[in-house]
């Protein structure tokens, strides 16, 4: 095995002035960084990344600073983006306010507290579930006698991938709740939320550029398993009604936050048409299937609105399907015998309940998308729960 | 800009019994060398490359060794390919009588020498023009009398992108002609080919994998322009009735070289069906449209063949035209502004003739290809002729 270092003297040689951005560093260095640095490759623009885990998946394409070196990150590069919400803002505000962050720091401010995300939803007339914030225990009573149960308690920072929410189903789950997520109340209150009967989840990812358009990649739906996204099916079947709202909200937020890059919304399907979830002020795992999926992917759309650059058309090539491989890998042979399966590994190592990969279905012949999710389905080892 | 050394210390550490394949070493590190890594990246495969220009596009995406480092490059891999034919053949038979060259050294051997090449289509029955070895003036016309002019004097050995070629078009030339080319017999003898009226230039490439299984490309149209590719058009336009013959050449190629991976055969179309031209025993650049154009790229297949993995789906997924950027750069900004446009920097520096980038053009509505190719095209400093 080669351990000798690779030196990045030469790593921006190209110099010529129809390209005026080379470099951009990026908050964050797992796997939605090493796909930002793939896409932006063939652009002629090189990665560098902020993140403390020496063995990150974007490691493979740039220099990896650690926190302790962030001085030095923030002075190699031509501008800034993030593949991490949980950037401390600190660090956001210092790029924003030197030589320049996009998204801005604000998205992170908001998207960082599901506080302020869903005030900035109810503000700008996006509808959401009710909710109540929660200091006390007392709080949580009166918001379990005011929304009803079943609700849903949430710290308002720090929570990914179904972690640090309770469900509260009984009034001895009241409780039990307080007692598990009751003591983050000491930095943010909590959030209680009111329990909705939801058909579905979809999600839109839209990007916008530094001249202000704005392009939309279709709904797409997800399906969950333990709380990590499992599915995504794109385009989402039988949203047509419902892509114009989607569209509106996204756009009402891009705009307020006078927003660079991409963006992504997760809503819930109701009765009475689309709740708005959250906010992912980032490239997204709904969208992974846009990199063979759709016309110019999530991932280089971005880039382009960072570097500047026009965006990329995000309509649909063929409809595919992505599947998140969690925990195990399979067989890589067996997945790859299937046509029209495009496999992507994030070099991580197998760990319970972790993305380390994930597979875009997407066949030539598009009768054979389900029969080949399917079949990949039967190759995975925790079979998604499906 | 950050020029500290990054660390390969941790390139490969995923360390699972499910991918036995894990590095591949490259002859080569050229933009086909990046491309080639950048398409093994999501198939948990990492790259190094042989290549004494330090600044290679490949330097990108893994190490680079100069030939100096032969031994130490010959130790570090799993298995070995190449992206540059004119390897010298000694280095690429150590590696196949140790760890393993996919092609096999013999492809090479034949592929670097236009005699050799000629005389294996003759005996597999593949169609050539009439050729005629030339190692001395009065050899050369002997040959001219034969074959009658006009003429192509080549040399049989390191000639590409039009170079290491003379036109005899008369009595005049043959001396001219001689006194450029002729010093090259004091290594190898000059090959004197007959001129041909052919209508249209195509190629084929295909895929053998090491269980023996072939999967070809669709037969493309390409356009040089001053000797180097220009345009290739996937799928070429009416060539239905040629399909058959040209799959049929390159699975008789491939088989007797018993070869694993890419390979290219370049033809003309002429009014007694399809003239074999020459093979490149790589990926090849009328094959850039695959990235986007083709479910699995040739750049992909290739190293699926080499990886000892199942190939991919060679079908294509929408009509694209693959337009070569040849010395100087168009601004990208207005490359990008055009819907359905795939831009592929190599990173290197302005030369003229030189090969820098290919763009790609595949809109969401293959209506507007014709369309939008010539909006490149128009984008292009040097028009490529058109």
């Amino acid at each position: 095995m080669p351990n000798t270092p690779v030196s990045i003297a030469n790593f921006y040689s190209v110099n010529h002035s129809k390209h005026p951005i080379k470099t951009i560093g990026i908050l964050g260095g797992g796997q939605l960084g090493l796909m930002l640095a793939q896409s932006a490759l063939s652009l002629g623009i090189r990665c560098v990344f902020l993140e403390d885990a020496p063995n990150c998946p974007a490691r493979l394409l740039g220099k990896v600073y650690s926190t302790e070196q962030f001085d030095e990150f923030a002075k190699v590069c031509d501008t800034y983006t993030l593949e991490f919400e949980n950037t401390p803002l600190d660090s956001a505000k210092v790029l924003e306010q030197t030589v320049g962050l996009f998204p801005p720091a604000h998205a992170l401010f908001i998207a960082q507290d599901r506080l302020n995300e869903k005030n900035l939803f109810n503000k700008l007339n996006i509808d959401t579930v009710p909710f109540l914030a929660v200091n006390s225990f007392e709080k949580l009573q009166t918001a379990c006698d005011k929304l009803g149960l079943p609700l849903v308690l949430k710290t308002t920072r720090g929570g990914y991938d179904g972690k640090g929410q309770f469900v509260i189903r009984n009034e001895t789950d009241i409780k039990t709740a307080w007692d598990e997520l009751g003591k983050a109340c000491e930095t943010a209150p909590l959030i209680a939320e009111g329990f909705i009967n939801f058909s579905r989840e979809v999600s839109i990812i839209a990007v916008r550029s530094k001249q202000g358009e704005i392009r939309y990649y279709p709904l797409v739906e997800n399906v969950h398993h333990n709380g990590i996204l499992a599915k995504t099916t794109a385009p989402a079947p039988n949203v047509d009604n419902l892509t114009e709202q989607a569209q509106s909200n996204i756009k009402k937020l891009l705009e307020h936050l006078n927003y660079v890059g991409v963006l992504t919304l997760e809503l819930f399907i109701t009765d009475k048409g689309l709740i708005a979830n959250e906010i992912a002020p980032r490239v997204h795992n709904s969208g992974h299937w846009s990199i063979q999926g759709a016309v110019c992917s999530q991932f280089e759309n971005h880039m382009r609105a960072v570097a500047g650059l026009p965006l990329g058309d995000t309509s649909i090539v063929k409809p595919s399907v992505m599947l998140n491989v969690i925990g195990q890998y399979p067989n890589i042979s067996d997945v790859l015998a299937l046509d029209g399966v495009h496999y992507h590994g994030y070099d991580k190592e197998e760990r319970n309940g972790r993305k380390i990969a994930h597979i875009t279905v997407m066949p030539s012949d598009s009768e054979k998308l389900t029969e080949t999710v399917a079949k990949v389905v039967g190759l995975l080892p925790n079979k998604l729960g499906m």
